[in-house]
């Protein structure tokens, strides 16, 4: 059994070296993330991963969320009881301040950058998938607040919500309204005192009850009376477990209840509620911002929340390649591959297990580069004071959250999946943990939008609306970067630089095809659209591989020794010829594959 | 909720058109396996699958194989209760005679060809992974008695594992020997009598003990006092848990109890056992055929282990995409892509949902036709009355058992994961069933050798040993039917062809590089085993879909109207376009990959 340990070396080097933590500290208001800051940050949050989190991951799985009928915190009706040890983790969690990391200073955050941000969710995600939903959860409803909701709100709410004492939720589906929010019939009735009284289940509410706060903040999408039809009659309210008093303390308890929670394949200590508001005359609820825009408010917290799925696909990887690595170390089996009558060596030996390891190695730190950057765009984006700056690279997030949602957590899947198989038999048995792993990792290609969901996103909102602009600019600076390797020597770099080049290329014209497709059948495009996002993810992920790799060299030819670099030169190669080769195949799948996808007659499946 | 659906039409032409059962039927010994009796055991087995098997298989999951300290099924010590309903199945299945289908008539099998038993086992493993372990166990330990037991063994114990009141199990693994058997270190005495005591401990024994049967045949793996060490120091017994009287009846309980059983991810109703031989004195056990030839029988019956696990792949495919695509049909979600105001549609209409459903789809029929192909080159190889074709048969079915076992269990695992994704946030509850099949599937790629240990089998004994000559035969054979494709009119043709033939040469290339470079640099050939075994299950997968689509195409022609000849020439396309696609980038990184393989240090990862 091996515990987690926070991978600070590639983490410091991703921020330093490929995300620019120095520029993002130079932007107004992150002035305090001075790289000594940083990196003080940096290690109490190792140490709380690796400490407070990651011990209580087996037996957070193992016991799970419990409900009961008369299972709520206050003993009041139903509710949830977590694992035992995860209340006193999540009130040392807010007590040190973890919370408000990302916060508003207004509330009481620490007003650090999404960049440093992205780092430490990593460590929690690596250390304890199921813990850290609370946290992400209330960190994105407490920003939808802060941007949507009125003063009154904000400050009965975020204070609380930003010190950890008071978590939050997102309450958007329903059984008939999934991927599909406008089918969303749950209903709000105004009050005279200008509230609104809400009816309506809402399931598949993460952290929608639990005993580890005072209170929990729901935000409810629901449709007022007079709204239209469709997601543009959506609403979104407060509705809080507990009405909270003038001053600040707790009132009466809310008619919203968690009614159960579901019996899931992973993620089992993080439960997830069936939530029933207004069974008992009607949940108060307050509404967020103007009538009918909830969809939209809601998507603020959404591209946040996604960003945070797509760290989980960083933080399985990381996670899995530890535990298969340490097991690999351990584990005495055969003798070396074309050795006869050698001594049993140790599995990494076998180049097999190697191959498995260095690919969940290579995707681990490619999903981690790609996710970082563009955290740091986001707070480019945020608070350069140059207008066009902030454009181009709000361009570029919002090209890039689908695909650091979609492929780091189809990746986190498959790289968890290669960790059980790096254990053999033992991988199958739960108390290895490898298993946990895959598990947990599975949910994250499906919540905040599935791949599917996120592949339209990126091809229609973020490409073909703009003509496939911000994708072309992209490609032009990886054709830059490309010449670069062209100019480096050695045979890590020739190989780098030729699959990189044929990547790019197949990249530009798959992205060429479906901009030029979608408007003329949009079905052909959204044939290709997983696919897409797929390549756009390998690509991308080999853009940031090449430039770790000419960082590196550089480093090694201005002397340092360090054996990081080196190594981070062959793991961007073994990317190169493992992982970037895919990408030829990939834009053929896209570029004919549509007439294969919708020639079968629906009634033939 | 859906239950299975034995997909006969699929299944039959795969039987008849492409694995060609009617010259099996004209084998020594198979005459009676006419198309008449085979469609008759078939519609048999569908309704066993569907009607017993399956509707057991979630409460098998939920409930578990459960081991106590009392729970042999006789009270006398410790041992396994299986799941309710469980026993009672196995007594309807092996009164049905399921158990001896593919049995030697002398021990009252029915002598069916390994083909019929292929298509069975599949059905079997569809509808209950679980319960289908239990029978492929006998059938292998009666295989490996049958041909290399003494007569008095056989005599003793095949007619019972034939008809099923006594099960079957193999005792390889021990702690720390898994994939290397050559670490065995459980011991072998002789005794005064000819018997053996046997001591040792065995681990993850499957249906090692449970209540379905009266006895349990245990084959085990020990070494006598004189054994050299290694590989060739292993010899095999036979342990029974109940000691045979000379008048067949039941003895004395033998000393090998199931001391406890493992907690997995999977296949929770299949007891993984722990096996404990001789701590009260010695478990009575006796020689199979010579001794220190143990590693030797025991492959007999791992290749068809292998085989029947490899149908644990296509069963997966099968029943994940059963089950995704009613949920598709079901589940009505957003309008139409590219249809503004339209109704809500069910959520196979949409292009991505569809994608991911005909990549199941071909990957169920392709893995199918695959190991049937070969099954039917099995009953040619042992019953053909010509050496050659007998030769040229095993040639190819030694080949491609690693690529059947290998591909398709890790296909199986992927298709598993992408039903789960078809069903978005439902597919993560465990009550929608779609979870389970992910979790059975896992174990595929693992037990009877990781793929890892396939994919070097299949470079080195099966490749490099022989220099390639059947690879290079297999290629030929390949290329004569891409010559056909050549000829075939029409766009999905054209997509097929281009496709087929590059795969085929991507082959050609990387298999002369396996073998070029096997003599030279094993570790660096090793280094591309597991992708080159990808690539060939694909390509030979693209082999029978490209057939199954000619002879579709030959059946409209002829002026068939069914429109199953239709629907597999467009499935053909689609694995063309999608899957094919991605032979080339295989290729690339076998050829090429190896360096980035082996270039970390090991104290580096």
């Amino acid at each position: 059994m091996s515990e987690y340990v926070a991978p600070l070396r590639d983490i410091q080097f991703v921020l330093k070296e490929l995300a620019g933590l120095d520029q993002v500290a130079q932007l107004p208001g992150y002035e305090d993330a001075t790289v000594d800051l940083v990196d003080a940050v940096l290690d109490e949050a190792a140490k709380f991963a690796e400490g407070v989190l990651s011990p209580l991951n087996i037996p957070g799985d193992r016991e799970g969320a419990k409900w009961s009928a008369n299972g709520s915190a206050n003993g009041d009706g139903p509710g949830v009881t977590m694992p035992a040890g995860f209340k006193e983790a999540y009130a040392l969690f807010a007590e040190s301040g973890w919370t408000a990391l990302q916060s508003d200073p207004e509330w009481g955050g620490q007003g650090l950058p999404k960049l440093v941000g992205a780092a430490v969710t990593e460590m929690w995600k690596s250390a304890n998938h199921a813990f850290s939903l609370c946290p992400l959860l209330t960190g994105g409803a407490a920003e939808a607040l802060s941007l949507c909701g009125s003063d009154t709100l904000k400050k009965t709410f975020l204070e609380k919500m930003t010190s950890g004492v008071w978590t939050g939720t997102m309450n958007l589906t329903e059984p008939q309204a999934g991927s599909d929010l406008s089918a969303i019939r749950s209903r709000a009735e105004p009050q005279a005192d200008g509230s609104f009284r809400i009816f309506g289940q809402k399931i598949f509410i993460t952290y929608g009850d639990h005993d580890m706060a005072e209170n929990i903040v729901h935000l409810v999408l629901a449709r007022t009376p007079t709204a239209p039809e469709g997601v543009k009659g959506i609403s979104m309210f407060v509705v809080p477990k507990f009405l909270v008093n003038a001053d600040g303390s707790l009132g009466a308890r809310n008619d919203a209840w968690c009614v159960s929670i579901e019996h899931k394949l992973g993620i089992h200590a993080s439960p997830t509620a069936v939530m029933a508001f207004g069974d008992h005359g009607g949940a108060v609820g307050y509404l967020v911002g103007e009538e009918n825009r909830g969809l939209e408010y809601m998507f603020i917290m959404m591209n946040a929340a996604r960003f945070g799925v797509g760290l989980e696909g960083v933080a399985a990887c990381e996670r899995a390649y530890q535990r298969a690595r340490d097991y690999a170390r351990d584990r005495i089996q055969c003798v070396e591959t074309g050795v006869r009558g050698g001594p049993r060596v140790p599995i990494i030996r076998h180049p097999d297990v190697r191959r498995m390891l260095m690919s969940m190695r290579a995707h681990a730190e490619a999903t981690r580069a790609l996710a970082y950057v563009v955290g740091a765009a986001h707070d480019v984006a945020t608070r350069h004071p140059d207008t066009a700056t902030r454009r181009r690279n709000q361009a570029f997030v919002d090209l890039m959250i689908p695909v650091v949602k979609g492929w780091s957590t189809e990746v986190g899947i498959q790289v968890a999946s290669t960790g059980i198989q790096v254990h053999g038999g033992m991988g199958f048995i739960e108390e290895t943990g490898a298993a946990q792993y895959l598990r947990d990792a599975r949910i994250s290609a499906i919540y905040e939008g599935t791949t599917g969901i996120q592949a339209n996103d990126l091809i229609g909102r973020k490409m073909a609306r703009e003509g496939g602009a911000t994708l072309n600019a992209l490609i032009e600076e990886m054709r830059a970067l490309d010449a670069d390797l062209g100019q480096a020597s050695g045979e890590h770099f020739a190989a780098i630089h030729r699959r990189f080049a044929a990547g790019v290329e197949a990249l530009a014209e798959a992205g060429r095809w479906i901009v030029d497709t979608y408007g003329v059948d949009v079905r052909a495009a959204s044939a290709g659209a997983t696919p897409f996002l797929m390549l756009l993810g390998i690509v991308a992920g080999g853009w940031q591989m090449a430039r770790a790799a000419l960082i590196a060299q550089a480093k090694i030819d201005a002397g340092d020794t360090d054996p990081f670099y080196q190594d981070k030169i062959v793991t961007a190669r073994f990317f190169a010829d493992h992982i970037l080769s895919q990408a030829d195949g990939l834009a053929d799948c896209i570029t004919f594959g549509a007439p294969g996808v919708m020639a079968l007659d629906e009634d033939r499946f």
